[in-house]
């Protein structure tokens, strides 16, 4: 089988970097060493892996890539960019006919998945490429769909690590809250204990130190009213290799797809796990 | 709505006591102070509650559920017996178009099935009758039929804690293994840690002093190839209550299905889960 040509958008980006790492180091695929960047990017190139990724500017879009797929031919694009550029991204893909993993969450998504049912082309649009947690959400929808008030009677607490920098409650965390509403529960998105302390994380919570910049730890309890029943789910993910992983796998699947003549087509994360065709 | 009347056999077993005991503080029931039990029982009562529950041997059961059919008119018999009566129970309980919720593990399931579908009445089979944990089960099962291969790479380990007297691995576990061999982790039931020692219970899980003779505890833990994602499912039960509403919940649902005319059919917990009519 030939090797699967990958652009990975948003350098120099860590998320985009280290897809683009992935990328390198794994025999189904050849990265082209290019890179659509934002406009507030001065750098002309980005070193992944002691590859020279050459970033290409908006203004510069439209010739490079009309050169690229003259000289490369069929390729898959991936976009870890900006909330602010989801739209005109995925857009300008659409327009050129070039299919693409969309990992950046943010932007109009309405819009973004009109423009590729309206298209030429198709994509994977997953706002979670962690592969696993998308399963376990999965299994709670099932849940919750199947069983409404499974968990009446019982007591959940939720608390949730993340590094320093992220202001909002965990998306996944407010997800899952949601199938446990549910299944019997009243919780709030409120109610859910946020830490983003370093000191605390590391003491308390034992996240090691290397992760305190980038990680998601979260944990559901569920106590029944007598208290003689506990459940627990956790879910504590170091680092973002996992959301990278996925879109590698996000990325064969799209292939298969677009062999299989798949055309203004949109799959999700879901599609990805179920393997339709692989 | 009046009350559906309940006979609970297997008294003076600690299990048929528990569901009597709840039988007796729930409005929605009426208990009949009469109780099927074993040819090796001596005692001709029980007291649950203040309330005097007349032991029924098996030579004098032909008659005197023909008295109380008469004097009743309809209910519904639990059985909590032993895994050798199940079938003759069961035989006899359909041979009297009596609907019935068995909660006895063992005998030959097959026949147990045949014998109520064969018959006038209706029954819920369930080994388990803890709705929340077979709702759990349902989940993972769910997970392996939707999404084969999901943790593809992973390292499972699973540890159980039961009350010293029980000889075997967890069936409740083996289930869940089973989801997890096809979600694709090898994994044998000889690799499950097994904890009998109330002492280690006490001491190193943190069980109460109060439970050590009647628990539960079970914890899958997974933790992906390259360590930086941990995902673990934890379901703790202390004492039997757990069982005993959840067969509240059948009795209820089976009542229902009665009402609509069901005859020779079987139900299981999953059934009283969706809680189809209810």
């Amino acid at each position: 089988m030939s090797r699967i040509k990958v652009m990975v958008n948003g350098m120099p980006g860590n998320m985009a970097a280290n897809v683009a790492r992935h990328v390198l180091n794994d025999g189904r695929f050849e990265l082209i060493p290019f890179s659509l960047t934002g406009p507030e990017i001065t750098d002309r190139e980005q070193i992944v892996d002691s590859i020279k990724i050459r970033l290409i500017h908006p203004g510069e879009r439209e010739d490079a890539l009309k050169e690229l797929k003259k000289k490369e031919g069929r390729f898959i694009s991936v976009d870890y960019t900006h909330p602010s550029a989801v739209n005109t991204n995925a857009q300008f893909l659409c327009d050129n006919i070039l299919p693409f993993v969309m990992g950046t969450t943010g932007g109009d998504r309405k819009k973004l998945e009109e423009a590729v049912l309206s298209s030429a082309t198709c994509a994977v649009i997953a706002p979670n490429m962690a592969k696993q947690i998308v399963g376990f959400q999965a299994m709670m929808e099932y849940a919750a769909k199947t069983f409404p008030d499974l968990f009446s009677g019982y007591t959940l607490s939720v608390k949730e690590s993340h590094q320093k920098g992220k202001a909002d409650t965990s998306g996944t965390a407010r997800a899952i809250i949601g199938y446990f509403n549910r299944l019997g529960i009243p919780f709030t998105e409120q109610q859910i204990v946020m830490e983003r302390d370093p000191e605390k994380q590391k003491s308390r919570w034992g996240i090691p130190e290397e992760y305190l910049k980038g990680h998601g730890w979260h944990t559901y309890t569920l106590v029944s009213e007598d208290k003689t029943v506990r459940f627990e789910f956790t879910h504590n993910v170091n680092g973002r290799d996992i959301y990278a992983r996925g879109t590698l796998d996000a990325i064969v699947f799209l292939n298969s797809r677009i062999l299989e003549g798949a055309k203004g087509k949109v799959f999700s994360m879901i599609d990805v796990l179920r393997g339709t065709g692989n």
